[in-house]
């Protein structure tokens, strides 16, 4: 049970989803920053490219609930499914991904542990490996993203189902309707 | 300079501000974020006091940009200005707050952290101190979205001026227009 009383039931409304319900206020910007960061098109990243910044970093940030979510919203999105989502999450260095994405792995990895810690040299390895601005920009914002929404689930004690199909369900959901839907 | 090409004067638009220019897309919902969160009227917290748990925040991140944009902002709006400011920052188990606003505090600092080191002992002494539901939930999400911004102006390595001056022209903009004006 959440720190706090949602008014909802927690089993039908889990993690994030009973948090928006209790508080629609902000909910709204939360669910736009989601839409324009991870599914907004035309963008030189796909979704299923955003989606797994922001399971990894959910995954470096050990929340159960985010991690799950995008894991799956990730590999609906990707050709190669969960086994590519579970390779990345469990060693970047060696997953069958693109030299840029690895690079863009890298960054959103130290912003996770600390803004201050993503470097020229990060920064310059994913332009060398063809990253523009805005996806460095981007997979910067993404990351730091995960780092307020993990802490917001897991900071008011939100709860996490243990079910793959509760994921698989809300992944469904997303990849019709958008976080704004 | 930051460790992209802003296509601004990062002198005249220093820390998220010339960020928000390059992608003003993702500047709507940041903004409005900060607009419900810190200045949404009527809260129970006032303007200084959410204020002052965002500057907190981006204290014990580190984070001089926002630390001395929001330290002014809570500063402007609060009866004590800028040395209640500093002493919350400091010493926030001495300052002179009220019991709930100490108890908020611990729990935003523990947020800063790892949203699962807010443990039930923790909100227990906010809600015996008077906090409700609301302030707790609005003091866990403003905790992690200080964490997201924090991120995103040192990830993105933006200019921080130096000059206090600086600071106190962003205040009188804030507290006369807000975050999305």
């Amino acid at each position: 049970m959440a720190h706090i009383d949602l008014g909802v039931d927690e089993q039908r409304f889990p993690g994030i989803t009973g948090l928006m319900r209790f508080r629609p206020e902000t909910a709204g910007p939360l669910n736009q920053l989601a839409e324009v960061l991870l599914r907004t098109e035309p963008h030189p990243l796909s979704r299923g490219e955003r989606e797994l910044i922001a399971a990894y970093v959910s995954g470096l940030n050990e929340c159960a609930y985010c991690r799950s979510s995008h894991s799956a919203f990730a590999a609906a999105q990707l050709d190669d499914g969960m086994p590519l989502v579970d390779q990345v999450r469990a060693d970047p260095d060696r997953a069958p991904i693109s030299g840029k994405l690895r690079a863009l792995l890298r960054i959103a990895a130290a912003v996770q542990q600390d803004g201050r810690k993503v470097t020229a040299d990060l920064v310059e390895a994913a332009r060398d490996a063809g990253a523009t601005d805005v996806e460095i920009h981007d997979t910067v914002l993404i990351a730091a993203a995960f780092c307020m929404f993990n802490r917001y689930v897991d900071g008011l004690g939100a709860v996490a189902p243990t079910a793959p199909e509760a994921y698989a369900a809300a992944a469904r959901r997303i990849v019709s309707h958008g976080y704004a839907g």
